[in-house]
């Protein structure tokens, strides 16, 4: 059986040989393929601003479920001599994966990388498989895949720099997981903090504001997407007597931007927060994983004054389920531990039962594909990144394209219907494809034919007058619309 | 693939033909398979008390896991060619296979049922399926189960008697997550109400209090884990100018007693709470799905006067992975999501990707077994949990099973070995085993003769005197211990 959904997998990632575009730089990607085992995790290391990332934002649509859903019913007394029951749900489930095989085909909007082969896993799937509490210290529950989970927690660990015997992390359930883990740390280590995070910020940082009931300051964002430290210093220097917890996005829903922690940091201490009065949570979960393999990116590192970092499994690495991974300091906590000495010991993670099949995931593509891997993969991503962008702007259609990033934002396409068929996130006037390792030229060939076609029509028809102008979303020379055209050329 | 896995499970659970204890009443399990379909939903409907539930206790040991991690390492530039690193990587995951039939093999002490069969899923294994946001809210990601999730949601809001049009919910990560759902929505209904727990409710709770900075009131327990509600009426007393939202623990991690939602609900009314002033959260991690099948036990329903119930899919239905069910008043999420306007448009979860496999585990199962299966095996659950409650007290070991639970509380086992091999759940001087539908009274019974033959080994070689003494545990009546061996016999 694996077999043959390995070669349907392969059916839907047929790749035709892919010519680079003329303005892409292959030397962007690095060669090194292995970042050097962490020596200092003490300090600050100056250097770079910070990688990127990618998260999904959940933009809803009015079709309500209930319409469609599938009714449990109570079995016939008799189903079990007629097999009408278990004929009834294989005819269920195989209309579902032919629905599922379409729509992942058709899949462009939401930074999963849907192209892997988990088939020699699948003689694990019928473990109950939990690592419930702590990673590091074994509960008496046996079926467990800890061994796994702590491997793939070095690994990551080694990728920020962290020693061994310094750091403390877990395989959580998501992106949203590792924010509400990170901003928690931040807010025990700093009971009186203030939370700063951009506007663009993915919103459970906002909700994690309002769980932990804690003040909150919105930073503007720069029209690229990234925190303006310019308003930044302008908020920080209204709350100086309080302790600042600073989320850095590595890579924001919308627009794939990196926020720049070097200037984030400079920040901090121009308005006079030294580095026992802030906490730094680092939001990486596409690009987090990403920009290691980035020439000229900037670092994400524990040798600089951050508090933790976290990273979506199911994202940039591909997963059946939604994962993450979530690093932060061992002595932070420990501090935590202390502080919840009426729970069971060590109850650090928010979640208690854990997925243990999610680490087996992760440590088998990492195992299998390795930094080599990763790293071609990047190079891949982001050669088609600009190649998806060159096109765009070849039809006239705007489109922006953040240096490093594979998100390519462009404007919102005016059917509904194209929209969900190519399953694009979308907010007012902006839409975005973000290029992952499954999505190939040949896929963004059939996409941007089509929506040139479509275009067409809603403005040719008469129905619609022209393309959205997009300059205050991608600004003025991103912007194709009519009073903009010219702008773009001067620029 | 699936067959041989599925023979290689038969073979785990392998039954005797199974003799009933003479002390166990067949009658107690109900015959009606199914609920009347909720039509009244509006106040309070009387009646009995509240059913049971389990959730595992995380009790940690002190080993490192680090010490026998899986590194994951760079493969060698030609491992493609050799094919040696696909030759260590599948004798790593044969060697983990064996491990854990071994250790499903002998697990007792957490309420997982590990006797499930989900071969006809594994042809969607391949598929990034992610139920992103509300369930009842399509998102553009296509690659979603949301019409399993909502059938799943529908025949739990009517297991408890609430209308398709007036609840809502999700299927969670696991218990905690519902826990955390639950106080946070009864926290957002009464932003200054005080949480009341009794001190054996799940770890979670406490949790939730700290990461919501809520005013917490512990409330003591009777000798059989139910919450006990003179204490919770004086604890009330000290706060009556403040709202209260109240966990009711629809069985206690260790003892697995059901606290009676009806004495809670009285106690509320008479210390002068009118319905407006208090939330209830039900955590019915095990035994919400247990007790509506058992004759005798009082209803978990919505047509009295609480807020929210969850329960696990992964303990009595079985699952590869954590997960859980969590219901609540649709009234409560639409006042929550406008409070929550500047988040994407209902953001009503805790997690923000959710795995969109465990619905598909869920319907399988509930569509496979239906009202009628779960009652079956809920019968066998307590047959068995009776049955090894007989074998103990029989060989003079104190125990304790309270009424309607499969929870059997005794005498903690003197050696750490012999408590990892079944993975027992312990606490203080206590353990627990709970009865769930792969354990067979041939296992109880190879369980009972080595604890039997490692008591003589304990007690007799000198290295301990006695047996501990469990009454301030399991009361004296349940304790046999040379002190209160005659009591039991007396009472």
């Amino acid at each position: 059986m694996a077999g043959s959904i390995d070669m349907m997998l392969r059916d839907l990632n047929l790749e035709k040989v892919e010519s680079l575009p003329e303005d892409f730089d292959p030397t962007t990607v690095i060669k090194d393929p292995l970042p050097p085992i962490a020596r200092d995790s003490s300090g600050l290391n100056g250097g770079h601003p910070v990688n990127g990332q990618e998260k999904p934002r959940e933009i809803v649509l009015g079709r309500n479920v209930h319409t469609t859903c599938l009714e449990v019913t109570e079995p016939d007394a008799d189903d079990e001599v007629t097999g009408e029951r278990e004929a009834y749900m294989a005819s269920v489930l195989a209309r579902y994966r032919k629905s599922l095989l379409e729509r992942t085909k058709h899949h462009l909007g939401y930074p999963y990388n849907l192209d892997f082969d988990y088939g020699a896993l699948s003689q694990l799937q019928h473990f109950s498989i939990n690592n419930l509490g702590d990673p590091f210290i074994e509960s008496n529950y046996g079926v467990h895949s800890r061994q796994f989970e702590v491997g793939v927690l070095d690994w990551f660990a080694r990728l920020w720099e962290l020693e061994k015997n310094e750091y403390w992390g877990y395989i959580t359930n998501c992106g949203t997981e590792g924010n509400l883990h990170g901003i928690l740390v931040g807010r025990e280590v700093f009971p009186e903090g203030i939370l700063y995070a951009s506007h663009e910020s993915h919103y459970s940082i906002f909700k994690a504001a309002r769980m932990y009931r804690m003040d909150c300051e919105k930073v503007n964002t720069l029209i690229s997407g990234e925190i303006d430290c310019k308003d930044f210093k302008a908020k920080l220097s209204l709350h100086k007597d309080k302790p600042a917890i600073i989320n850095v996005n590595i890579g924001t829903t919308v627009k794939g931007a990196v926020d720049d922690l070097d200037l984030v940091i400079k920040t901090l201490e121009e308005t006079g927060f030294t580095h026992d009065r802030f906490y730094i949570h680092c939001d990486g979960a596409l690009f987090g994983l990403m920009m290691p393999f980035v020439k000229l990116a900037p670092k994400v590192s524990f040798k600089k004054p951050i508090g933790s970092v976290s990273v979506s499994g199911h994202k940039f690495v591909g997963c059946p389920m939604p994962c993450g991974v979530q690093i932060t300091r061992l002595e932070h906590i420990n501090a935590l531990s202390r502080n919840v000495e009426y729970l069971a010991s060590r109850d650090a993670t928010i979640m208690g039962s854990r997925n243990g099949h999610a680490p087996l995931f992760l440590w088998y593509t990492l195992n299998r594909k390795g930094y080599r891997g990763f790293r071609k993969e990047v190079q891949k991503c982001l050669r088609n990144a600009h190649y998806l962008k060159g096109r765009l702007t070849s039809a006239g259609i705007g489109a922006m394209l953040n240096e490093l990033s594979s998100t390519v934002v462009f404007e919102r396409p005016q059917d509904e219907e194209f929209t969900r068929k190519w399953q694009l996130a979308c907010q007012g006037n902006i839409a975005h494809v973000v290029v992952m390792p499954n999505i190939t030229i040949e896929k963004l060939d059939d996409f941007v034919n089509e929506l040139i076609e479509k275009r067409a029509i809603w403005y040719e028809s008469g129905k619609l007058q022209s393309p959205p102008c997009v300059a205050s979303d991608l600004g003025n020379s991103n912007c194709l619309c009519a009073i903009h055209k010219g702008t773009a050329l001067e620029s």
